[in-house]
């Protein structure tokens, strides 16, 4: 075993000094970083985007299978995606953490080794936080700060009648991920010998573990010159947020069934235990694509867009929010996304 | 009793559209506040300040003599408090909460009453935030952004050899009101009809439990066109914060035990309690008073101002950092504040 050091042995500076050591900011707004009373950024002719996120062990994640790299990878990256889902670009972000006493500064280093990869592989600087004890397991807090040109923040409320309603990458995917792992779990449970079974469902797993923010697409319709009129990131579910946007923009929606983009590997899950596929890709949350609407007139430009799906259109809000399905009936969207503040909704699988 | 809401009853959604019901930003700066995936900020030629805490239950606050208003109240200032402590403006707050089951609709409320309280006295906008459930007890996370003209932001590391030394207000008095509180919970427990006995003490509660920001002073040394060369807010005890300076700055200091200002209240509780009351005013931290150094030649403009008191002098690093006793011995400062990442340290007292 490697070596386990208390992290009263350290102290709280101590912790910090050696969490933070070596780093060096890489963006130009970043003027001061950790180790005073806040962070001090400079942002000339942009907007300013803050986005924050609280999460919580036994809620959120659960350690018997999430390693601590990975949770500190996906703690960053999920807040970056938030920027990039106001069309803004991840900058500087804080990191606040309450530990409890069964955790090492080895574990705590481990942690922030996956928070500082996202940092260095996102361009992101850690400018400060805050350290101290919990009376019962991890919390991480995370808050972002980006920027975006004045005239280019996209938010929930500017989807318009006709609109195309587009999606990056594909849906449901990180849910099964999810579904496996607390498979497996229990599957093993008590069997400090077991080996948990993922072959050929390795996607299902790294989507669910280790999440990636979609840059890619940002800068792809940056450069092909489309602002989408709204955008968010689906992390509690399609249908929670396609009801956001229609309800912040006063519209209505139809989306297609048959056009919403699910992997295979998320298909084979679903039938396995045995839960209704669609419902699983309309409502499991946590893929962390984009969801965003544009004006009909790109509608050659991005169906020829890599990685991109065009799944319907914004209506007038008077035809309420709707999938059209494979027979051509339609059912209303309602939220059931991940509902972490219902009574066991963590471990509880939507409706069939 | 008042009607309450099991949380389940509203969702998370619910929950946040009724807590920043009627929220109406205050700062030019608020372009976009709660309600999309990241808040929308506009700062043109100022830099931005950002500072970030996170409460936990059982360690930071008990909630049984700690009303969830002046909690929430407290939380909100205590962010602010950094930022000021750069020489700058709060301008928005981010809330993220993590809330167990037993907390109701209405315990939410009156913790959110206490935090827009502080944002509208202070004059800061509420812009965010995250909202999710804890398997115990409560977490608050509050991240504050501000902003200072560029050429005014003050920082840990600007202290220079013969600077003079001064705090804002007393020092010592919210760490002897946690040691009332505790005491009167102890005689108190178990009897449900019990009153506790704050006679004469209720300065020591308020400062506890509702701490100010000290924007007051920076306003005074602005006005009198002071810019300190080093400034931090007291939080851990002037100690640990002194040392920071001077670490930072890569000087020495020298304070003296008759200049520290401590108000008869802490003295008489510190006295009842048996506790030396030096060491209570040099660690006991939750001050959130300004401790700042500014050059020799501001001596008689400083002498004279309202709240602000000189107690020492920066010296060279090689003199190290002493406390001069009124016997006139010299004693190493040592960072004795509250250690929230040592075992039991929340109910430790300080050594004598």
């Amino acid at each position: 075993m490697e070596k386990q050091t208390e992290i009263s042995q350290l102290g709280e500076f101590g912790l910090i000094d050696r969490l933070t050591e070596g780093l060096q900011p890489v963006n130009e707004s970043t003027v001061t970083g950790v180790g005073d009373d806040a962070a001090q950024l400079r942002y000339p002719d942009t907007d300013v985007l803050v986005s924050t996120d609280l999460l919580v062990e036994g809620i959120h994640f659960d350690l018997t299978y999430v390693p601590l790299k990975h949770l500190g990878y996906k703690a960053a990256v999920v807040n970056f995606s938030d920027i990039y889902a106001m069309n803004g670009t991840p900058r500087q972000i804080t990191v606040a953490l309450a530990i409890s006493s069964r955790f090492t500064v080895e574990h705590i280093e481990a942690l922030y080794s996956g928070i500082r990869l996202a940092c260095e592989i996102y361009g992101v600087d850690l400018v400060g936080g805050d350290t101290t004890a919990s009376r019962s397991g991890l919390v991480i807090s995370v808050t972002c700060i980006g920027d975006a040109p004045k005239d280019k923040v996209v938010k929930r409320s500017g989807a318009k009648d006709t609109d195309l309603i587009c999606v990056s990458g594909d849906l449901g995917a990180a849910y099964m991920g999810l579904q496996l792992l607390e498979r497996e779990k229990n599957v093993g449970r008590g069997d400090k010998d077991f080996i948990p079974q993922f072959d050929g469902k390795e996607y299902l797993i790294e989507r669910q573990l280790k999440p990636e923010a979609r840059r890619d697409i940002i800068r792809e319709l940056d450069k092909a010159g489309i602002v989408p009129t709204a955008m968010m990131d689906i992390s509690d579910g399609l249908s929670s947020e396609l009801l956001h946007i229609c309800k912040d923009s006063n519209t209505g929606c139809r989306v297609y069934e048959d056009r919403i983009p699910i992997d295979y590997q998320t298909a084979i899950m679903a039938e396995e235990v045995n839960m209704n596929l669609v419902t699983a890709a309309l409502n499991g949350g946590e893929d962390y694509e984009l969801l965003f609407t544009a004006p009909l007139h790109y509608h050659e430009q991005l169906s020829k867009m890599e990685g991109i799906k065009i799944i319907g259109h914004i209506t007038k809000p008077e035809l309420g929010c709707a999938l059209v399905t494979r027979d051509g009936n339609e059912m209303q969207l309602r939220a059931q996304g991940f509902n972490h503040m219902a009574p066991e909704a963590e471990t509880e699988a939507p409706e069939a």
